[in-house]
């Protein structure tokens, strides 16, 4: 018998039709001996309407309210895939964020989890029931809802399998597995089997809409085995879809890229002419931390005559938001030249845990661009990803090209048998 | 300063346009100086809209997780209502019912209010805000979310100006009072300045839709000022509604009829031929109160040869399952010879405090319908009401003709003046 967490998306839950389809696959398993903890997203569309009306109403609401709004579709995705077990005979019990507790900062609408009492679910484990969890939410030490953000029933899920040390964490969406690419911008993508959680945790952050970064962070840390299957396969298939790892397996053939992420989520913002001294970078970047904006490529340029232009990335929702605060608060305290910006950008990324032991991936990735005549605006490299900034309008070519270029299309033993 | 508690119906939430408007008129009762606590209802037809589809998830589903899902419908307009004030720069925030919290026993979909913990409240309260609770929903002792049943926000605003020892409770709805009769069926009818406490229990059991009769009960129990007012008129508007009181003003002129209510959600049922002997309605109605079905009109006929007929009447939704405990459990049990029902039936009620003092009127009633043809199928009386129910279809005849025989298109100073 094995306890395992198994999350829905919100296509998963989109219909009665669909909740009785996951309710199905829930009794699967239950008839297969195992313990269940089941995260239903709200039904697709609903927390999107949801916020539509509450923006209807007021544009600049609180986060606080915002979230006690947003988080109900979740709640009746838990009541309606309990009751859809209880007509199948499967003893269910549902739990709202603040019942289980799932205890959050309160940084609401962005939420982190800090602990899960776990104390309700075993009873109702102990006892025979499937236990079914609303994600996407959790409670702040007021007793206030608050929300995790988009994709945040993965971290919920995932963050349930560590509190509970479940054996397998299921991730069901509409993909069956994580690709080398979006299938629909490079139709030879092909499957991987494995993932490593380093690959996984760029891919994610790169864009690569399978996961939510904070749930393959959650996962990293306490080492919760995460699968992503499809909720679309008949509810009796033995699809495995693709296991995200933590070790790299030693007798595997490694490919020396596992995919290409892409992402147009984001906006550039450079601030020009800044005197380059100590502190310059807290004094840009301190303001938008402190308006709980997101900052993810950060880009210096050697200084010239003591000045220099520093760049940054944000995510797009939030450009004009931060350029207001740079041009009100930023550029008068520092003095800055100017304040420019560019919403219409897509950082594409290789990702690869062989890219540590194997130079002149960079230098090949910028030399394929080139050769298509795409223009580099920005460029970001780690131990295991090469990411650049490119006009939004080449994102599709780019990644077709160099997804060819490193012949993802060919399973890694394929490759390891050429000459 | 007055503390006010305003609760606004379903269809004052209608849309955001109505929202704002709701929001105005709490402004307006701010800017005069008023400490306010606001309960708005669910947008109109919301609460259906998730029964319904909880209902074709699973049509037998268990009441605690049909509470989870129906509880949201208030939930969200909470979170509504809140950033409509503040976009009015008003502070305002939000409660759900776990979070004052309001107590309620564990009778899911039914539940009843055992206590309110007001400091939550009356610190927000103190600190300048307006505090939005959510109507229609509880927490039992498990920490498991409960709803009142239809028309629950009515009995959270009168159960939380109880708690909170407020100078009134404000019932905006979509009627800008309570009327003599349904106006839509009696053109005639009349709006009461005031009516009495004893007369709001009836005319809300009996069917007049203005508030829910647990709120009545919870008005009477307490002595809260309640007041019936329209949420359409203009926010600026110093029309005061009808208000509840609770004792005979010695110096007005009493009507001997306040109003007549009428009520086509019942459903009757007779058991022939059971022993006439000590225990036999426990016997009969045990087994539905075990059910949690509410029985409301108890007839038994004098008994021939040590046999009698027993009627009573339920609400016309649980007839069926009524008539199911009875032909399964209740008729083998006590042997009764047979079981009969009737769902097309209508109760109509002349209600007034007056009528203790008057005799006659029950047979002046009785005269009327007789009058016109109208069978009357069962009769119950009390100090200050007696029903009768009739065939549905004459159920609008039979109010019109009594609001025409008793005068209630002329108001009671009027008729002191009649020779």
């Amino acid at each position: 018998m094995s306890l395992i967490v198994q999350k829905y998306g919100g296509t998963s839950m989109g219909s009665p039709e669909r909740i009785r389809e996951v309710a199905r696959r829930v009794e699967r398993f239950v008839k297969e001996g195992h313990q269940l903890v089941v995260v239903p997203s709200a039904m697709s569309g609903e927390t999107n309407r949801l916020l539509a009306l509450a923006r209807e109403v007021n544009p600049d609401a609180s986060a606080r309210e915002i979230d006690v709004i947003a988080s109900t579709g979740d709640q009746v995705s838990i009541g309606l895939l309990s009751i859809a077990l209880q007509k199948l005979g499967v003893k269910a019990r549902s739990y709202t964020g603040y019942q289980v507790p799932i205890r959050t900062d309160n940084a609401y609408s962005k939420a982190r989890i800090l602990a899960i009492e776990e104390g309700n679910i075993r009873r109702d484990l102990a006892a025979g029931h499937v236990v079914v969890v609303a994600g996407f939410q959790g409670v702040d030490e007021g007793g206030s809802i608050t929300t995790l953000g988009r994709g945040g029933s993965d971290t919920t899920g995932v963050a349930l399998a560590a509190a509970l040390k479940a054996d397998e964490c299921q991730i069901y969406t509409d993909v069956d597995g994580v690709y080398t690419a979006d299938p629909r911008i490079v139709p030879e993508a092909r499957r991987l089997d494995t993932v490593t959680f380093e690959e996984m945790l760029e891919l994610a952050s790169l864009g690569s809409k399978v996961l939510q970064i904070r749930s393959v962070e959650f996962a990293g840390k306490y080492k919760v085995k995460v699968r992503v299957l499809s909720s679309f396969t008949d509810v009796h298939s033995t699809d495995m879809g693709t296991l995200i790892t933590f070790e790299e397996d030693e007798n595997m053939e490694q490919a020396i890229i596992s995919g290409i992420a892409f992402n147009r989520d984001e906006a550039k913002i450079t601030v020009l002419g800044v005197p380059d001294r100590p502190g310059i970078a807290f004094a840009i970047l301190g303001p938008i931390a402190d308006a709980n904006i997101d900052v993810d490529m950060i880009i210096q340029n050697a200084s010239t005559e003591g000045m220099t232009d520093f760049s940054f990335t944000v995510h797009r929702n939030e450009y004009q938001r931060a350029m207001q605060i740079l041009e009100s608060r930023v550029k008068p305290e520092i003095k800055a030249r100017g304040i420019v910006g560019d919403d219409r950008i897509a950082k594409v990324s290789l990702v690869g845990i062989g890219m540590r032991t194997h130079a002149g991936i960079a230098s090949k990735m910028f030399g394929c661009l080139a050769a298509e005549g795409i223009n580099i605006q920005m460029i970001s490299t780690s131990e295991i990803k090469t990411s650049v900034v490119v006009d939004e309008k080449y994102m599709e070519l780019a990644v077709r090209v160099l997804h060819k270029a490193f012949e993802l299309d060919k399973a890694p033993d394929q490759e390891k048998m050429r000459p």
